[in-house]
């Protein structure tokens, strides 16, 4: 990670607007080429020559969602807050605290917050990895074809 | 990860006796070569060819301990349930549900439940990294010459 030494302990504050974390930014999030809806990004611990990967934290606000997009790299998710439902595959889950989701490679996956209530979620991913990619005309036609699919996507 | 592409979704318990998921197994935890008390270690997911690194959780029983230890490899650590304290280094600070503790490599460390509470954590570390070592009879000596570390230590 790259804190440095200096802060090898980071405590963490709940705030009305979500989850934070001392010396931890926050970004609004969203992936180049994709659409996402009220949703932001904190990296928890860097991907470094000491650490092959990266530890994210994502939130979205209630009724939000991730973008809607596959890749090479997989994710390892834990839910650390609320509730919702996550696409993947042709696949849709109610997930909720601490439930975990894998995201297998090259399967197009999103996450939904429940309407009520924001979801926030750990995303573990390689350090090295490739960028996403959204589906165009065809294969959004492709996954509208399949209802449980068209029910829930957004983009 | 191993699941094996037939459970994405793993399903979060909380039972009286700690914090399970779905076809994730529980084992009594103590690293070759040393001592600790009163924890169990699960794997939420594994190294894999498409995953450089492991995610798992530590659960220590009110009072109980991790093994004092170090190596190589880095720890990246988040608090998943509870409080306690941990030892980084010289280190010894309070944490609590959702506090972020980075361990440097080669950095002595341990942590400690609060008398009253089991203190559960998620800790990242890489696929591939080296075995842990517990301090001889002369470096247990160097750490209790500074009175901070003596006062918390166990093995």
């Amino acid at each position: 990670m790259s804190a440095g030494g200096d802060h090898l302990v980071r405590t963490f504050r709940r705030e009305e607007t979500g989850y934070r974390w001392d010396q931890v930014g926050v970004h609004a999030y969203n992936a180049p080429g994709t659409v996402s809806n009220r949703i932001t990004k904190q990296i928890l611990f860097h991907h470094d020559d000491t650490l092959c990967s990266e530890l994210r934290y994502f939130e979205t606000q209630p009724g939000g969602w991730s973008a809607l997009e596959r890749h090479d790299h997989v994710h390892a998710v834990l839910v650390l807050r609320g509730s919702g439902r996550v696409l993947v595959g042709s696949e849709v889950t109610a997930i909720r605290e601490h439930d975990l989701v894998y995201i297998p490679p090259q399967t197009w996956h999103q996450f939904y917050a429940d309407p009520e209530e924001a979801l926030g979620f750990l995303c573990l991913v390689n350090g090295e990895r490739d960028r996403p990619s959204r589906p165009d005309a065809e294969e959004l036609s492709a996954l509208e074809s399949d209802p449980v699919i068209r029910e829930v996507i957004r983009y």
